[in-house]
C-alpha cells in the first residue's frame, strides 16, 4: 500500500453507535453508570462497524529501533541493551509479555532499525530500515525516503497480522534513547521549548535531564523541521521504530481497528500519524498518562484523555496492555449483560 | 468470632516487602518504571507475607439490603430493584458478573436485609438481618445488636470463603437507596455538611439531590450519631450490606488478605471498618474513583489514592473487579519477569 492510500481512513459507522448506545442503555444499570467503560464499547461499535463489536484477537506491536543521537548521552543505559531487550520479548521475559498474557494478547516484536544485526532470532519479524538513525545533532535522523519505508514497512506488519486476526491494536517500542527523538518531535508539533516536555526517561537525572533538552533544541536549530510537514519532523528528528508505529495504527484505522496508544514514544508516533491523516482521531485510545514529563503537552495536543494513570513510564506496550484489558471490558458488558426486559428488572421510576 | 478478635489486624510483614521491593529493582525494567503496580505488588507482599504472592483465587462479594428511607424519596429507582438485581446477580447478567468473569473471580452473592423473603434462590446465601432497615428519619436505621450481628455475618462469610480459597477479595453490594446512608455516614465521619456531598445516586435530578440532602441532614439531626463511635454511627444511619462490608473487610484483613474496596458505598464501608480498626488501613487497596460527588472526600479521609478513574458510579463490585484485574497484575509481573541477570540484559549505566 502506498502512502497515499494508507492516510485515507473511513469515518465511524454512525448506525452501529446509535445502536451500541441504545443497547447500553437497556442493560441492568443506571444509564451511563459504567461511565467511560460504556463510551468505549460505543467507540469501539463506530470503528468496527459492529454494534455488538468483540475483541477476541488482540495484538500489541513492539517495534525496536535504536537512535545515533545516544552518541550525546540521552540516555542511562546502553544501547545494546536495545537488542538484549528484543531478546528478552522473544523468550517471554519482559514486562509486556507479563502483561499481554493477562489480556491474551499475542506480542509481535519488529526490528525495524536495531543497531545490531538481529537475523537469527525466532519468532523476530525483521523490517530493518538502517542499523540505528543518524544523530539528529549532526544531521537528519534518517533520509525522506527512510522515512516513508519504516512507515509502510509498519503498515505491512498490520497488514500481515490482520490476516492471522487482528481485532484491536496496541502498540509498544523498545529504544534505548528514544523518549529524545520522541520529545524532539513533541516539541516541533506543540510549539513548546524542549526545556519544558524533556524528562528522565529510563532515569536521568536533574543534569542529564537538562543536557538532553539541549541536544533536542541543538537537533531542532540543526535541522530546521517544518512544522507543518509532519514526515519532515518524523525524519529530521525522528527514528525507525517510531515510524513504523505510525504506519502501524495508519493500517489498523484504514482496516478499522481500535488503536490502543501506548506511553511517551507511541504517543509521539499518533501525533505524526494524526498529522498526516485527520480523520486518524477517532480510532485512537489513549492507554494512559506516562509519569515521563511533556506526556500531557502531547495528549492535549492530540485531544485524548488517557484511560489509565499509574505512574508507569516503562513503553513497550505495557500501558497498552494494560487498557486494553479495559476495552475488552467494556465490549463484554456490551455484549453479554442482561437488558431490563431480559431479566425482569423494574426501570427508573 | 467476636468484634474484638476482628478487629485485631496484622502488622504487614516487611521482611516480606523488602523482598519484593529487591525483586522488582532486579527485573528488566528501569527501577519504579512500572509505577503503581510495584507498589501494589509491595503491598500485597506485606499483606500476605509473600514475598512473591499469587492471585488465584478472587472473590468479589456482593451483599445487598434494603433501606427503609427510601420512603422518604431518595432514589430514582423503586425498592423491588433490590431483589431483582439480586436475581440477575444469580443469573450471571449483571455488570459485575461479566467484570468478575474477565478477572477470573467469583461473585458472592449475599442478602443481608433485602426487604423481601429471598429463600428459595439458588445460589444465595442468606444472612438477612431483617427486612430493609428503619427509615433513619423516623429513628436509628438499625439497633445495636442488629449492627454486630450483620458485621459478624459478613466475617462469617469472608471465614466461610477462605475455606474455598480466597487469595484478594473485592467487595461489592446493591440495595436501592444506599447512596443516602454512605453519604451520612461520610457526612458524620468527614463532618462536612450533606449538601457538600450528596449526589444523584442512581440518578436524581438537581431538586432531587437537594431533599436528599436534606433527608440526610434530618437523619443526623434526629439520631445524633457520636462521631467518635464508629458502631455508633453504623447502627444510626448505616445499613445491613455496609455492616455485613465491614466485617467482611475486617475479616479478610485478620486473615492477611488484600481488600479491594469499591465504589461509594464501599469506601463507606471502609470507613466504619477503619474507625474500628486502626491497623486496617495497609490492607485497604481503593479500587476507583466513584463519579458520586462526596466519594473525594470519603478517600481523602481514608488517604487512600485510587487505582482508577473511569466515571464509574454503578457499584456492585464492578470497580473492584477491574481493579482486581490491575492487582493481578502486579503480582504477575513480580512473579513471571525475568530479571535483569536472568535475562542478560545490561543494567543502567
Amino acid at each position: 500500500m502506498e502512502l497515499e492510500q494508507l492516510i485515507q481512513i473511513p469515518q465511524l459507522d454512525a448506525t452501529a453507535m446509535a445502536q451500541a448506545r441504545a443497547r447500553q442503555d437497556q442493560l441492568t444499570k443506571p444509564q451511563g453508570s459504567l461511565g467511560r467503560l460504556e463510551e468505549l464499547s460505543v467507540q469501539i461499535a463506530g470503528i468496527t462497524g459492529n454494534p455488538r463489536p468483540s475483541l477476541q484477537d488482540k495484538v500489541i506491536l513492539t517495534m525496536a529501533g535504536d537512535h545515533g543521537v545516544v552518541a550525546q548521552g540521552v540516555s542511562a543505559f546502553p544501547q545494546e541493551v536495545t537488542p538484549q531487550m528484543v531478546a528478552n520479548f522473544l523468550h517471554g521475559g519482559a514486562a509486556i509479555n507479563v502483561l499481554a498474557r493477562q489480556v491474551g494478547a499475542r506480542v509481535v516484536v519488529v526490528d525495524m532499525g536495531v543497531a545490531v544485526d538481529m537475523s537469527g532470532f525466532e519468532g523476530l519479524i525483521i523490517k530493518k530500515v538502517g542499523f540505528g538513525t543518524n544523530d539528529f545533532t549532526q544531521g537528519p535522523a534518517m533520509t525522506p525516503e527512510q522515512t516513508v519505508q519504516a512507515i509502510l514497512a509498519g503498515a505491512e506488519v498490520v497488514t500481515a497480522e490482520l490476516e492471522r486476526g487482528l481485532d484491536i491494536l496496541g502498540t509498544g517500542e523498545m529504544g534505548i534513547g528514544n523518549t529524545t527523538p520522541a520529545t524532539a518531535i513533541a516539541a516541533v508539533l506543540t510549539g513548546k521549548d524542549p526545556g519544558e516536555i524533556t524528562g528522565p526517561g529510563t532515569g536521568l537525572d536533574a543534569e542529564g535531564v537538562r543536557r538532553k533538552a539541549e541536544v533536542i533544541r541543538r537537533g531542532i536549530a540543526l535541522n530546521q523541521p517544518r512544522t507543518e510537514d509532519a514526515l519532515d519532523v518524523l525524519s529530521k528528528v525522528g527514528g525507525f521504530e517510531i515510524a513504523g508505529l505510525v504506519g502501524a495504527m495508519l493500517a489498523a484505522a484504514h482496516y478499522r481497528r481500535p488503536v490502543v496508544v501506548d506511553g511517551f514514544i507511541s504517543t509521539a508516533a499518533a501525533m505524526i500519524a494524526q498529522a498526516l491523516a485527520p480523520d486518524l482521531h477517532p480510532y485512537l485510545i489513549a492507554a494512559h498518562r506516562s509519569q515521563e514529563q511533556g506526556h500531557d503537552a502531547m495528549l492535549a495536543w492530540l485531544e485524548l484523555e488517557p484511560l489509565l494513570d499509574l505512574r508507569l513510564r516503562l513503553g513497550e506496550g505495557t500501558g497498552a496492555a494494560l487498557a486494553m484489558g479495559l476495552a475488552d471490558a467494556a465490549c463484554k458488558v456490551l455484549n453479554e449483560m442482561a437488558t431490563f426486559a431480559e431479566a425482569a428488572v423494574a426501570g427508573k421510576q
